[in-house]
Parts: structure tokens; C-alpha cells; sequence
């Protein structure tokens, strides 16, 4: 599988490029907007075709650019059937799968951090979103968010993946780029496999957080799938 | 090989564990002062042993955590001997090479961007410093720079490596974090195959560069292994 993880770093935020080697078939996971042009040029490089623009989930923190990419490319547009978008080419649900040539996209349901979160599992990887972050995990304080729903993800859900199944999360503020599923079931400080669901609801509880600078405006365009204009 | 790649968001500089998984011999190469306690933390929490602090060169854009690395952990600090550098423990040269446990480190002199870089080939990766970087290079007009050596490193050295090697540069600005031979080598601006030395040093001759705002307290302190204080 050829794949390339990308930095936004005004938003610090990470997208992905998967592709198969033999096809050259290319899915992109969460593009940000102002990283589309340098997206598409490495498309270009490596001789990929875009197929699927996929989503984890809808961001409050930055803009898709899946409305530009699919404009471009012609490729779909791919969310979580929960969503309520209506956007987007496909609506996608727990245990769906999409092939880009011999390369197998799993998808699972991981909502808590929003009402509609997937992660992505393919190969030896996952691209957990803001369901699972290194050392910690996604808010759950608005966008139907729910504590317990995000634990019962992590722990159901992705702590059932192989210990050595790596984590790459949509963000990460420290300079990490990477995880595993071993580190966080044994390190993760809200999650690790000795905290109950009460505690981590306790610990969610607690936390004392601002809104996100930019979810006026991320999330009613990327409930659009990133149309409109700016604000 | 158990294998990290981590960001100094600051100062956009890539550093870089590898590690071998049965031994859990470890390489730091070109830590980040700033990011030490990062570093050791990530080392701890792969249940690592640090062996040796690698340098690509002698950095003007940062500080180098290896001394401080040095007195926490007990691992040896590395810098080419081109670099006359005299508070390192190893001074490594060219085809010198390194073990981690079953993990083999090659060392390539790739002088140009200073006269003493050097990039580290570890099986399918070669972690470039500043000699090669994504679609660019280092710069060459200070610390003994030349852009005949620069040429002659990476077509001679580095282009000479299998095509599918992936290359991990010390920086990157765009957000990208790695490359390939093949891609550089099609595709680098200034060191396509189909540009000529006298070619490449016009373009490095052409290039309006302002000095690295930390040069002044980065090469002296770097050339002492990152020890003293701050400016």
C-alpha cells in the first residue's frame, strides 16, 4: 500500500493518503480546505487517481476541502450515513467496506466525540479521527457528543483491533504522528484499560474547555461537504 | 523496526526514532532541545533503550537535545568527524555502520549543505538531513557549503539508493513528511535527473536567502553537542 500522512499546520491537523500500489487508485482522508492544491500536486507525484474523499467525521476545527477535490477529480464524497448530510456521494455505516484495487477500507462506527464519527481501519493501520487521539481523545461536549458512547467506540471498537495496529488520529498538538492500539490501551491517561466508564465520564466531565475557534464556521460549510463561502 | 517520526512544530524539524523490537536498542536522530522530554517520554513509553543521539549535521536552525539526551540516558552522542566536533562520542564517516540489535544503520557522507552532513540509511528509509529535502535541498552558502558537493551527494550517494527508498528529510514547510528516491529524482526542482551540475549551481547561486534566525546561538552551541545556555 502506498501511504502518505500530511500535516496542516495551522490547524495541526492530519490527512491521509492510501492508495494501491497495482491500480494506483487513491483514497484521501480528511483534506483540509487551504491544503488542497498541495494535496492534489502529491496525487499527481505519486501517479494516483483520487476514487474516495473520506471523512472521519464532521470537524469543528477546519474546512473539508471534499467539495473542491470531488470538483476536480470526480471522485466521491464519502460520510457517515448518521450525519445527516446530504452532500455526499456515499453514506457510509459500521462494517462497510470499499476497495481501492486490492487495498480493503473497513469501516467502523465510532461515535462519542460527535453522534457520527467513523474510523477507518485498513491493514496493519487505523484513522481513528478524533475518536481516539494519542494519549487522549476527542471532546464530547457538543455536536451530540456523548461520553459514554465514546468510550464503549474505544473500547469495543478499537481496543478489539490487534495490539500492534498503528493510530493515526486527525490530530495531534505535541509533534506525535503516530501510535498504537498497545499504547493506548496501557498509556492513555482518560482511557487506558484500568479506567471504568464512570471515571472517564467523570474525567470528561471535568474538563474545562473553550469552543474551537473555527466551529461557526467548519461546521455548518462542512455540513456541506466544505461549500460555501467564508464567513 | 519499530519506527517514529516526530515534529518540532517551531522550527518545522523532523527527528526520528528507530529501534529495534526484540533488543529495544534505540536511535534518536536530530533530537530538538525543546523537545527532550518529548523524546524520552516517547522512548519510555516503547519500552526503549536509547543507544545513540544521531546528527545529520550541524544544525543553524536549532539546538540539539543530545547533550542533555547524553546525561539522561547514558547513550552515545554521534556527529560526523568532518564536523570537528570534539565533545561527541563516536565521529562516524562515510560506510561506517551501526547496530541495533538485528537494525543496521549505514552512514553516507552527503557534505554540500555543510561540509560534513551526513543521512543514515536503515533498510527501505534514508533520513536526509538537509542534504535532500522534498523537492528542495539544504541551502549552501554558509558553514562551508558547496552546491558542487550538494550535486554530487545526491545524485552520486542518494539517487544511487533504490528508487522505492522513502526519504525523511530533517525538514519539511508544506506539511509533507516523507518522499521517495523515485519521486526526487523525477521530480525535485533543482535535482531532477534531467539538470546538470552547472544547472544546479546557478539555481543555488540565484537563490536570495535571508540567515536562519537562530543561526548565531544554533551552530556554537550545536558544535558543543548542544551544551551551555541560552543567548
Amino acid at each position: 500500500m502506498i501511504f502518505r500522512q500530511l500535516l496542516d499546520a495551522e490547524t495541526s491537523t492530519y490527512s491521509y493518503i492510501l492508495a494501491d500500489e497495482e491500480s494506483r487508485e487513491a483514497a484521501l482522508i480528511d483534506s483540509v480546505l487551504e491544503q488542497v492544491d498541495r494535496d492534489l500536486q502529491c496525487l499527481q507525484d505519486l501517479n494516483l487517481t483520487l476514487k474516495y474523499i473520506l471523512e472521519t467525521h464532521i470537524h469543528a476545527d477546519h474546512i473539508t476541502g471534499a467539495s473542491v477535490l470531488r470538483e476536480k477529480t470526480g471522485a466521491k464524497t464519502a460520510v457517515a450515513k448518521a450525519s445527516n448530510v446530504d452532500c455526499a456521494d456515499l453514506l457510509l455505516s459500521d462494517a462497510d467496506r470499499l476497495q481501492l484495487g486490492a487495498v480493503e477500507i473497513q469501516v467502523l462506527a465510532t461515535p462519542g466525540h460527535t453522534n457520527s464519527c467513523l474510523s477507518y481501519y485498513v491493514g496493519d493501520r487505523v484513522f481513528t479521527g478524533d475518536a481516539l487521539l494519542i494519549r487522549g481523545c476527542g471532546r464530547t461536549d457538543f455536536q451530540e457528543g456523548s461520553s459514554e458512547r465514546l468510550f464503549d467506540s474505544v473500547r469495543k471498537k478499537l481496543f478489539a483491533l490487534p495490539d500492534e495496529t498503528l493510530v493515526f488520529p486527525a490530530h495531534d498538538y505535541k509533534g506525535l504522528l503516530c501510535s498504537s492500539i498497545d499504547e493506548e490501551k496501557r498509556l492513555n491517561p482518560r482511557l487506558n484499560l484500568s479506567i471504568s466508564k464512570a471515571q472517564f465520564v467523570d474525567i470528561m466531565k471535568g474538563l474545562k474547555l473553550s469552543q474551537p475557534k473555527k466551529i461557526e464556521q467548519a461546521v455548518p460549510r462542512n455540513l456541506k461537504c466544505g461549500k460555501g463561502e467564508a464567513a
